[in-house]
């Protein structure tokens, strides 16, 4: 699968612009907004690699990642209007790296033997956790506890990934499906503007 | 020790149904919600285990614990008013399991090798530490570091089964006196409303 | 190495002091602070024991470490006014901590097999984690994000320590070297009051 790798390397890089800019945003210093944009980049993966054993964690395994890392720190710091403005094509590659991601995470999680439940929430944790901890970082409340509904379309995505390999899909398509469910999902959901209720004990506190 | 299994089970539930009530009184949609119940259930003992190199961690390795967490924080998502109201027994439920996460983590801790000091911190992380990640990812000082003061609660009690062991007494029974003394002691500090004074570096500072 | 050794310990003991000095001035009560003061010494050595997959993590094989780190904690509870009073002397040993801390944390990544730039960012996490979670703890923005620049003197550190190694420089005198590099650099730094500048995405935002 060369186009998931390449798709993977992609995704990496536009986590580490997104968080770096995050970073900017905040004014770190350019240390700070690269520290930012690595854990972005780097976060859900190394989590979900430390919970289910493997290591040295995945980062650490090809130096490629780094540089790609690096490349999109140094392009977020030294282009940040420009690269701003192409805020269209960055949401993009950052779609296709969630769905990517999620399904890689998912296929190593597999890899170490845990049943599909766990799979489904590492696939998750492999393309939601690194903006968590971007977020605490930046001393913010996670993003996707309130606004961006997308963590939900990964677990729905490991969901179909599993329910077409049981219905004797092959592997390689069930991935290829699975990526591109949750990326025409995020799309749409962006598209029509769609989120998740806030929850509230108090509905009187609601209206406030 | 099937009754031990039981309130581990109890208490689990419980820190997911506190935890996503946590997330509910921050606004968070129904995915942050659940997030925050299901690390508040997990977090001590996820850390734990990482600290001491069991993989995958305790939470992957039995399926029922995942089915519980759900139930908690569907639960508290559906009935968090009547939820609420059971606050007394919540409590009852909550001050049990920080009893059992301490002695269940300390002989997990011993099953690792390392010594009894560490295996009294990591029993006491166990009941801990899901709390700290849920305050810290609701953008809070966890409760523990200003009010609370079970924490230190579990360190005696694991000082305590330590010296029940070191007078001959039988494991079971150093366990099960340990649960019920820490369980006593938090239920006679909150009936008494002891705490700690907090520190700070300036008397005057103090009373501002 | 014994006096590698004497400088690890010394400087884990200031770490100890500085972390719970940070939760006394949070208004935490003694067990925050204390766990502060913990987390703050342990944590870098642990994130980067984590990673590279030894277990359990290296404050658990030497009790000598927990005894030095309450030592830190008590003198820094009881003694806080005139533990302050000493900041020069503490800042010192914060400073040798940093560069042994930079040093020990690379040749214990060379031990579990990574590459040399792994090895870099590996030695720099040593040092810098810890005060990365006491902050995000205190609920604050990590210091070094915004205005300490020292994480990128250890990242300079390590390159230092490859390049007089690809010299042909034996081991301990290329650990040295670099240690007093990250020592007089900070020193420097600190004396004429160098920082890099923050970064912002709109010039005119600045200057509000």
């Amino acid at each position: 699968m060369e186009a998931l790798y390449f798709f993977d390397l992609a995704g990496t890089f536009v986590f580490a612009i997104s968080g770096t800019l995050s970073g900017i945003r905040k004014r770190f210093d350019f240390f700070g907004a690269s520290m930012i944009g690595f854990v972005t980049a780097v976060g859900g993966g190394t989590v979900r690699d430390l919970l289910l054993g493997f290591n040295p964690v995945g980062w650490m395994q090809n130096v490629l990642y780094l540089y790609i890392i690096l490349g999109g720190i140094v392009c977020a710091i030294l282009f940040k209007r420009q690269v701003m403005k192409l805020s269209k094509a960055l949401f993009l590659f950052d779609t296709v790296g969630i769905g990517v991601f999620t399904v890689l995470g998912l296929e190593k999680s597999l890899l170490a033997g845990v049943e599909p439940v766990y799979a489904i929430i590492m696939g998750m944790c492999s393309s939601v956790v690194g903006g968590v901890i971007r977020d605490t970082l930046c001393n913010e409340i996670p993003l996707i506890f309130r606004k961006e509904i997308y963590a939900t379309v990964c677990l729905l995505g490991g969901l179909l990934y599993f329910l077409l390999l049981g219905l004797g899909v092959s592997g390689p398509v069930a991935s290829v499906s699975t990526i591109l469910s949750i990326i025409i999902s995020r799309l749409l959901i962006i598209r029509f503007q769609l989120s998740f209720p806030t929850l509230s004990i108090d509905k009187e506190e609601e209206n406030k």
